[in-house]
């Protein structure tokens, strides 16, 4: 039976490597603002594939605010918590309660039940670039468990039309795009200190593109155009998710 | 707007910790057979929390069969499977592959939504005991946090009538009660090498009760009872913590 | 019983954190110079929370000098010992020994009994701002062993009138604030080499606001403003503690 | 200025180093039943010196339970709590709660004014021991951070005519004098699971001496003898450390 | 072309691996007794795999002695050499130096164009065992990088009709198929000190089958038989390599 | 027999250190380009030596991409392959795959069998240099286990007509080199995100020398130019090693 | 000038290396015993090498008494301390400071000069062993540098006719030579705490032989035979150092 | 016993503290510089104190070169071997080989005979200032052992006419000078490569003075002032250190 197993997984599993070597959208990290954007582009008929480092999903959900676990969202979030089935409860005025474990499962569910492919366990260490003009064409990845072991291994590439660093507070993604790229133009302008109310705004505001090829979304978004950034509220990562998938959609199709 | 997304974190979280401080059954692992055996008894109307060492869920299900991101199950498991409304491809007769990311995923959502509660972050320490006779009564615990930090903490406790381990290879709530607790005779055989084919029997045919109050499904199994360990194959897991929810039942109401 | 203790401390421990997430003033580190400050904070009528990243207070107090259990205070600063009713023993003429415990355990209880809370394990990790004009209204805390454990945890609020970086040799919180709020206009001049003599002066003469809502105290202001550094004489430190109590007051009184 | 402190730790410190060579008492660890220890020992006039691994005292108090900033007491330990001014507050019938920090502080302060001495940052390595009958004399010691690097250097010595094992869960001094020495006949069971109700009571039961010369208290109790563990309820640590000192003063006088 | 480069690699490396998941012959450990065998198997017209823990082969060879670059082996070894096509130079009567860097290339290069697969960066974890009567039928690997990693990933199996252990001083296999399988009747010895000239011949003698399946060549031998070890001479660990290739043959065609 | 084989290896060794003391062409890092280079070198009939950090040659081949055990090279790089005898196999148009031990194993006896000598565990820590013209003569070397366990130990010399750098990303010798003597005047760019058709033809184009007796090839090349990288193909790398090999044969017998 | 500076290095130290592969005694650590057993056993003739794992000797000498630089001698050393120059001064009765650095310092400058040669450096890690009788004849060693780094590498030999265990408390030489080869029937009590004044005497009356062609010196005599540990009281050192040497004349003189 | 042993090292050890807080030059680091310099400075009268980070001497020195037990120096170096009673061997025409544990041993105790104190175990941590002009006055120091555990422990002071900075490689006296006092106007050049030749003769021609009390020599020289280094010869050490001291002693004396 070993025999069986062996092979089904080899078989089967490596199909999956094999098409998804080339897709429409690749998300990089399975955290709030990745999640909602994969399941909004993938109900647009993109081929989506999902990038996340952990072994798991959920980016910085799971911990809640400081392991206490609740954390909320505000009231212009509620229809996407709605489209993902996501139980809330209000706490006042315009502030709503949601239960960490759900918030991740369901953003995972409603982004595979969509059609998007989640692979865990990956760490994407560089982009593929071309120029004239300059844009981002894909990544090079590894296991995850390779980038720990410090073994030198060379990665393999995954091909996108769209790449999003869904990466959160580092912007690691974009980080690696404009340090080694210059003619891409990136400038990094770091995460400022917290202003919730200010912040939930404009890191909807500042979602989209930053070079040809590359977008990005979620808190990643402060540290690249030097946003205050928030704490446990989530509603603007949801929508930034939301809105990223709207702008490539646009920018795909158009 | 920072001091009311506080206290309302503050303020309804804490009220979770307290209703949540006693609960009918406690589920130590958020893996496949923890979350399987959460479900079916929340189905069943009790009051079910899990606790999950790592800040998401999933346990072994993520890596796939060394990183290759496809899982196998047999035919026996199909029903759960169903029940989970997980989707499954035939590799060959009487062998399935699925998808790790959507296993975890709908796995935690099936529990969630069959009303139990999931707390991520959570390390158990200990156990509470009771003699006359020797029984088993609830846990120590800490975020998982406190641990990896070495700082010396006081742990909270939590309350139960059914005490389940889902902890996977190292049975650590088992080892936990059986190294302090001699009265409770609880003898450790571990784990022996692979035969997939009778491990998966096994394990479900073992799976039940070790001592008053405490209860063991998944691949713990296999750790306290001596049995041979199976692969990336996951049916035995799901089927087991089926079994331990009715047994669990069973108890309860008996 | 379990029950009884577990939700006795959830209860009151909650009430205590909801009630402290607004406080008057709010002293980040719990040395010499930020107990210090707290009681006399206290003793002036404010609502007082210190945060102190250890699990026990003191700061640099308890080694003594290079382990030698003695430290000095020269005779200015012998009012406040008494306040505190810390004893002493001439060494020389101006220069007082004591006794390192003592003085750890004194001053924690002087700022207790004035009315002011301490917290302990807690890591502050970012400061809340506001602009127009630019200020500092609190900041963004974690338990300390989510910092060393290196866990992805979202912080909670602190919100504060008055907040006083005490935390030493790195003015932690003012580096914060001042690396990632340029509109705040503070500069680190880093702290210089030793001469006591010059520098127990210089270090109250230097104590004091340095934007809008943010204050320094002890050693920490060596580091902001350039000064030389002292070794183990502490009365500067404590003299620091009680001026900053007292600009504090005019400011928020004023 | 910088020579005249230099020679005053010196001179000063090392006079108590010298002194304190040789003591009535020697209690290593600086947690609740220690310090409760030392100011009952040393207000029936005895010289009592306490050693602490860490510097600063409180062993697990500053945590609270699982960081939540707050512990509790039964009825029995009011006495205690009164004799070192500590406040509490009713949680319900026979429970009360603390403040972390202010128990911590005030039990320092409490054995401080009473006469002990406490040395912080010393790590105990060994036992000294003398034959016919087998007894322990005192302890061999070097300075924490020295034990923490690792590097190869003797300890020093002190006397002691009773020696406390106050350092906790691992009762460190009794496994040392165990291990080390056979002819002291110390058997070490090993602490078991929790039941809170019953250790509260047991671990002061059980409080007392385990070879000539070496005592036990507090949660070291547990671990010597065999006894179930409580969690985040400290009135039999203190009660444990009243205890202790009665039977020693019996010992010593009688 | 980062497309191309992709999908030829995922292609024709996954088909190596399912191809590869059914041997004849797994020998785990490519130093010099795992290659020696691996050629002479190979040349056998079995179907030979070596897994390697390492990203590249030769064992404990490269350092030479000590870091000398040079090492030794006796003349009955010669021959082997010479069908590797090794360069050997006379040091004193029956004592031939060797280039510690030509020995593992020519090795490598020898099973390789023998017909035998290495495949680099494999971790065993585990066997694979039946009973009536017990043997071992193959084993459980992950990627080093995930043992290192310390990352919770399932393994995946290869399946065998011989496995050679030929991990050196710890015999890894062994060890692990007797601690698991008590049924495999294996005891482990322990190596014994330096004896070289006795333990060059005893290695050889000792060569052979420790289980149905499971075989033993190299320095392992002498862990496994309680043999004295020898040092950097080479010659024993060469002829055992080829000694276990002629056992096996017998056993695979007997 | 054990002084034998001792002095065999002291003596034996050790004139081999002293031979090599000093060479015509001194290569750092056995990977597939300074291998290469080896080879075309010794054919020629330079005295060459290879020094490398690791116990095994292979550099980053053995990894294959991303582990999967296969790599790729272009037609262009085909003539080398068949120099070395390394098998390959059409994947589709101009993309060949090749097995990764076979690779690291063929190349090593390509190189010493054409005469170059290899130590392994070498690590270089710094170069030799003279000026007027500026120039270097050698590298400074100490084993890789002094600088794995950061013991204060003085290196050894070697010295060279020509030193290659092969050390792959982050060209350490040439790194070195430039920071330590800015009369070099060398410029470091740092390698730019993938482009691998690209950066496969300049990786050749650039190969060359950087300052007088420095040279570089293989990926450290890109870093030193600032040109793409590319993944797990390795036509360029060999293309590079035999480019400088001819380079060096002008400029040694220019 | 650089590769003179090598080939000297090179060829005068392996000179060296290949004459002190076979001596009379080998004395492993250069601690107080260590050396002073060097010292007298080199005045007597004898051809003795001393193997220090650190790059310095001296043992556990430099840190004094928890770092106070200031260490004692009884009465009964003085003579040896008269042999070796190194100076006392009475601090009562039948004790005397010594300094520390002093005692390093001229215990090295006696053995050396005495003829003794002394290697720094060396990690000893195995014995070689004869049978029929059994007997040690001699060590394998690595550079510690090895050791430390973890890397996978052969050791070299060293014969002697006596081989002293002066590693200090873990008696690290009887111990493997004790675990590894059970017919030299060496039982290892373990040291038991401190009683200075008793084990000053027994230390230096149990030093002697272990096995045939093993002996034990200092510390590692209180490992070894069960004995009470003393503390930084030195003279037992110095007078077991003695007495091994006059054991040793008789045993190879004999 | 134990306590006369206790009392005899405090009070002795201490009055040597106490009396070694004022010297006329300090000398940070007991390699070979700093050893050859202290001995000839407590030739001239002056009190000598010399501070090294580790618990022996000889800096680099005992690792001989890559660890093969050897070292050299020129002849010009030859009267200070005499000086010190080292012996030394003839290489090669102005080429010497010495043994490096005689060249640690006969260093040391020529210092220590010549009246120079050496304290082990202590780390410099910071120099003391005065301004107008701005210079040098002491250090303050910590045991390197609470250096490596990283506890917040503040330093005692030693007060000097001279400061010599005798670390090595990265002199880092000079460093924490510079970097936190601009107004000494010390800038640090950086070591370059290699160039043993040269870098032996400047090494001598630079040593001297950095600030007003503040001196450089050994192989700090170079990391200031930007001198090619050396390997593992060591005439330019002893050199610098004699130099040093005459300069000193001019300015001192001036």
């Amino acid at each position: 039976m070993e025999l069986k197993i062996q092979r089904a997984i080899v078989k089967f599993g490596m199909e999956d490597l094999y098409e998804y070597s080339d897709v429409d959208v690749l998300i990089v990290g399975a955290g709030p603002s990745g999640l909602t954007s994969a399941k909004y582009l993938a109900d647009k008929g993109f081929k989506v594939l999902v990038y996340e480092k952990r072994l798991s999903f959920g980016g910085g959900i799971g911990g809640g605010g400081n392991m206490i676990p609740k954390i909320v969202v505000q009231e212009e979030a509620l229809p996407i918590l709605k489209d993902f089935k996501i139980k809330y409860k209000e706490a006042e005025k315009n502030l709503y309660t949601i239960d960490p474990a759900e918030l991740i499962a369901k953003l995972a569910v409603g982004a595979l039940d969509a059609g998007a492919k989640i692979i865990l366990g990956v760490h994407v260490e560089d982009v593929i670039v071309r120029d004239n003009p300059p844009r981002v064409t894909g990544v090079l990845w590894r296991w995850t468990a390779i980038e720990i072991s410090g073994l030198h291994v060379d990665p393999l590439y995954t091909q996108s039309k769209a790449l999003i660093d869904a990466t959160g507070h580092g912007a690691e993604i974009v980080q690696i795009a404009a340090e080694k790229n210059p003619e891409l133009n990136i400038i990094i302008k770091g995460e400022k200190s917290n202003w919730s109310e200010v912040s939930e705004k404009l890191v909807v505001d500042y979602t989209g593109k930053v070079a040809e090829g590359l977008y990005v979304t979620g808190i990643a978004v402060c540290e690249v155009f030097g946003l205050p950034r928030m704490g446990p509220i989530f509603g603007g990562m949801l929508m930034s998710g939301k809105k990223i998938a709207e702008i490539i959609e646009k920018d795909l199709r158009g």
